[in-house]
């Protein structure tokens, strides 16, 4: 039987692994790299710097493959979102199938946290559903940029027994969401926190949170600071050419100081 | 200067700890452990395991102290909240005055990750205001109860570029929270998701998960699952003395087979 991984690598401090991950990236035959257009040469290095750091046993292969872009501005959206989900199970299809034999091990290196804003279990249940090739498959946890992003701000994710969400720059822009005091907001390209200036709240704002290039803001939402995240941002992603950037907003709540 | 460190030792597997955990645990010269009233010798045993397995510097001690108790049911709740954190925060300050010498290294083993429903990271912030001890500290992410879950489960946390909701017990009583299709529901001794049964939703439910002890249960939530998840909790929860539990609570989304 072939067997695959899903391994959670951390957000981007390479000390984030764990000893759970380290063990399975032992036993690996074929590592999976899929090499998105977006994807930026720093992450590969990131992970063969993982590789080479943590893999002992000798005589691992790296597949490279790439995965399929999305059509940005299709006709029909429903369908080219289809298609585009068949044209990347094909990809893993392929490589799980052709490039892993019998009874061989193979991973996919999953940034952060496998279960967050990460397509990799749903491609590799897509391919399981499709029959064409029998394997099992682990997911293996990590450190999501989530709890990067608190632990280098030394604060936590809730406060006493509130709820917290987490979304996406998109859907925050359709309102601060309901029920909650506590909002993580990741894959947001537009800034979507300046809309929420001078209103009570307070902003914990990381870019390349664990890496050598980490810059960390935060403070109460004024429209000074929502300007400084702003132009640090723009300088930091034109510097770079490229920027991965989460926040929490926070709209301190009411209670006695009391967390659970 | 003192230094103190809260490291996130995962939600139960002593393979969960990171790289960085291990480095820091290898700096500590004592390590606090709260002992909690509900705190259950079966947990206290597992951070005594990851002492023994990780740490290799000799010489490090142990300083217990017990969490002072919560008075359940006050008359006065916001008052005898404040004095119970009060308390607390004095047990801490004791700890880090009086058992750290200059110069030396303390650690808090908080469980899964220090951000979520932990009151460690409030304590320390809360012994610094007070200005009688000057300390630096750190905090080590860590692998959550959140992330556990949903790894042994092989599902993700959120669908199709969705919100997530991460709350507790409690606050789902008072019905599902807008605006969310996943729901990850923490602190719960009252199996709140037999409020929910029959309204086509899925629960992807795990006890002790990542320990030996481990129990998962999935699947749509009809009353025949809510029931078989409240007797098979009655029923570990009897034998080990102590429980603890998440879930996730599901909505299947309408979206098409994307998920960034
Ligand atoms: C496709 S999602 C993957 C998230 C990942 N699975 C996790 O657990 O963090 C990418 C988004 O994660 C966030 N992100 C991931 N790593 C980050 C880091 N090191 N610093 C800041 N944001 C990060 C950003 O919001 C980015 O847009
Ligand atoms: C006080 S909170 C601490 C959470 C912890 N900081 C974390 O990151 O998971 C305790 C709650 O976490 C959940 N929990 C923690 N570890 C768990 C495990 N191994 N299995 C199931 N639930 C767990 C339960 O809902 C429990 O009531």
């Amino acid at each position: 039987m072939r067997k695959l991984y899903a391994i959670g690598i951390g957000a981007g401090d390479p000390e984030h692994l764990t000893v759970q991950a380290i063990d399975r990236l032992n036993r690996v035959d074929v590592f999976f790299v899929l090499e998105k257009g977006e994807e930026k040469a720093d992450l590969v290095r990131l992970r063969q710097e993982i590789l080479d750091r943590f893999v002992t046993r000798p005589g691992y292969r790296v597949v490279r493959a790439t995965d399929p872009p999305r059509d940005r501005d299709p006709g029909n959206y429903l369908a080219a979102v289809a298609d585009w989900h068949r044209r990347r199970t094909d990809v893993y299809e392929r490589m799980i199938r052709d490039e892993l034999a019998e009874g061989q091990h193979g991973a996919f290196l999953v940034w952060g946290d496998p279960s967050l804003y990460d397509s990799t279990i749903t491609l590799i249940e897509a391919v399981l559903a499709r029959g064409t090739v029998a394997f099992e498959y682990e997911v293996v946890p990590g450190v999501s940029s989530v709890s990067a992003l608190v632990a280098r701000h030394r604060t936590t994710m809730n406060q006493i027994g509130t709820a917290v969400q987490v979304t996406t720059g998109r859907r925050l822009a359709s309102g601060w969401p309901a029920g909650v005091d506590d909002v993580f907001v990741m894959l947001d390209a537009h800034t979507t926190f300046d809309r929420f200036t001078d209103a009570g709240l307070e902003i914990f704002w990381g870019a390349y949170v664990g890496t050598p290039d980490e810059i960390l803001l935060s403070g109460p939402l004024d429209s000074a600071l929502s300007d400084r995240i702003r132009e640090t941002r723009a300088e930091a992603r034109a510097r770079h050419g490229w920027i991965m950037d989460i926040y929490l907003l926070r709209r301190p709540s009411q209670g006695a100081p009391e967390t659970r």
